[in-house]
């Protein structure tokens, strides 16, 4: 914490929460961060995007970070100018509070949209949230960023630069508005390297590609999707840094990567209404990114996902759902795995198949398709959770 | 029918059903084309798309049609090589019943995906259907097409031509796997007028994009979805017209987008699981086609579908969904309606906005939302319904 605590400590940066609006769980995190951070960030591709995420887009310029503050029970998105004045006034709370520029102060927001958030609130309530900042508020802060969420999402790793071992922690919150670019997602993933700005953002757009980029509840895109990724630069000193391709950041970018993807996974988990965690992986496509684009539409059919949850081994919806991307596929090549076992290939279904052990593997929880489309070389990875009348009761009552 | 009856019929067209697969259900359409008729079609654009849909493309080609044999006990699709020769062999039947040739003959086939078709059986039951044919079996035409629908769905429209006045028949069915280009969506239109194929493709574009390409149950597309329209040419004589743009078809071309529409309403007021039925227009969009994409990703959005089957005038659930559209929308000029009443505007709630008339609209059946991205002069309205337990427990169970 600025003037505070510039000692190492195994967890960079210093986190607190606090409760505004819910009874019974904490709505309003803060994190502050050592002078010197630097800051990197991906957020929502929606053209409805909410006044947090214009005001970090904004900041994101700079590339230093000072404190981040999240509230947990209204998206400030679709609010006009109230909503642009409130995100405002808390960067400058933050500000006054932690002794930075309100440029420093990143933000972000998820709950209802549509209504003003209360940004004097938020205000007052920051100072408090300053003084009981602590390294080992962990867990408190990723209980404070959920919503519909059962469970808090944390993830931590270390990796070593050059000879010196750094960390890497990071909490995030689902559940529902689940679909790459990139769903009410928020993430906040800080490390003690010292890593500059512009090489930050590109390992946090690589890594954000094959984790929270590859993950889809329910096919809808939030308003306020944010991950933030912040280094203090106050871990051991190791070698300088200053192109993301350093064979010194190997370790570093594949532990990222493993982290986000850690924290993507506990998100589908925890999925609304989720009762079963499915990887999807296509291959033969046009390239990754096709591959990824039926790997969604996989994710995303609702017929895909109902057999899921009837523990079905209907592939002929998995046909359909490939059929249905957009992308190059070769229907008279399709291969079908489920569970490991070939189901189909050619274009048919395999002579003589027995579904007896995809019948079997489709009643556990875990569940693994994999297709390849027969035209290319282009492999991905798409994680998904089944669709149940648990989602229909949670999106049918939620917002109170 | 050929040969036997070249009388005026005010139902152009004769149609018959068997059943062949499910107890207490007929499933296997006949309908017999007095010679000389025209054809059109459209089709699903999946890549995987399905035999008969394969052997109908083909068939346009030439633009006659003689019969068409309906079997939605099995789709025929991801079957292969058997698929194809099960086509062949129902279209070598059906040809041979009717006495044409079987490029005359077109097939559609829905229900499950990846088994080969009893062909044999199928054929063995046209010699039957044909005598059996009757220009008053629309009914049992209609209820031979069903899969999970709970009812048959039909349509008749009138329209004159140049004085003469025609007859437009259409019997469609759904219910899920409904999204446009088209759906597991068969339809099959019939008139007595006299227009030639590549006048009759025209018409059928432009209606099935303002009806069954707006519709959408649950976004899924299915491998053999088939619009085909036949002209008979066999109702009181009228001027000929050679060019879709022909003053005289306006109310032909009218009608046939009624028709078309009344159809696909019908399609998603039995949408797997639909309690709502729900009218969605778009304006101030870019493009005609731009505002159709902004009312799928909000009919498509499982947020949206379940906030309708929860009663709720969950607003910024809307804003999301054209946020995701990935269409252009202006956040600062977005309006949006729900029943008529005004919710949003210029990017922000309603100031004094009361919910009480909105909650009251959300509590009716039919629902109504407009909304205005602000950027142009596209318009365009898609219809959908919303997403239940019902949608749920019918496809985490089906396939027997």
């Amino acid at each position: 914490m600025a003037g505070r605590s510039q000692a190492r400590s195994h967890l960079p940066g210093h986190t607190t929460a606090s409760g505004i609006r819910y009874k019974g769980r904490t709505d309003l995190m803060l994190a502050v961060l050592d002078p010197g951070t630097t800051v990197a960030g991906v957020f929502t591709r929606s053209c409805m995007a909410s006044a947090p995420v214009d005001w970090c887009r904004a900041g994101l310029k700079k590339g230093r970070a000072r404190a981040i503050v999240v509230n947990s029970g209204n998206s400030n998105a679709f609010t006009g100018r109230k909503g642009k004045e409130a995100v405002r006034q808390t960067a400058q709370g933050a500000a006054d509070t932690v002794g930075c520029k309100p440029g420093e102060v990143f933000i972000a927001s998820t709950g209802v949209i549509g209504e003003p958030p209360p940004a004097e609130k938020i205000v007052a309530a920051l100072p408090g949230l300053h003084r009981a900042a602590s390294p080992a508020a962990w867990d408190a802060a990723a209980t404070a960023i959920m919503t519909t969420d059962t469970f808090a999402k944390g993830a931590t790793r270390t990796a070593k630069i050059g000879g010196a071992r750094v960390v890497i922690n990071g909490i995030a919150k689902g559940s529902g508005m689940i679909a790459p670019d990139m769903a009410t997602m928020l993430a906040f993933i800080f490390t003690d390297a010292a890593i500059p700005p512009r090489v930050l953002q590109v390992l946090l757009n690589d890594a954000n590609a094959r984790s929270f980029n590859s993950i889809t509840v329910d096919g809808d895109t939030s308003t306020s999707d944010t991950v933030i990724l912040a280094a203090t630069g106050k871990g051991p000193k190791h070698k300088k840094v200053s192109r993301a391709g350093d064979p010194h950041l190997r370790e570093f970018r594949a532990k990222l990567e493993s982290l986000m993807q850690d924290l993507a996974h506990q998100i589908v988990r925890d999925g609304e209404g989720a009762q079963k965690f499915v990887t999807i992986t296509v291959a033969g496509a046009a390239s990754e990114s096709a591959a990824r684009r039926i790997g969604l539409a996989i994710g995303n059919s609702p017929l895909v996902k109902t057999a899921i949850a009837g523990e079905d081994a209907n592939w002929g919806r998995v046909v359909m759902a490939v059929g249905k991307s957009g992308e190059k596929a070769n229907r008279d090549k399709l291969k079908i795995k489920i569970g490991g076992v070939l189901v189909a290939k050619n274009g048919a279904v395999l002579p003589g198949y027995d579904e007896a052990p995809v019948a079997a593997h489709m009643k556990t929880r875990d569940i693994a398709i994999e297709v390849d489309v027969g035209v290319g070389k282009g492999r991905a990875t798409v994680w998904t959770c089944d669709l149940t009348h648990g989602y229909i009761a949670i999106n049918a009552d939620y917002r109170s």
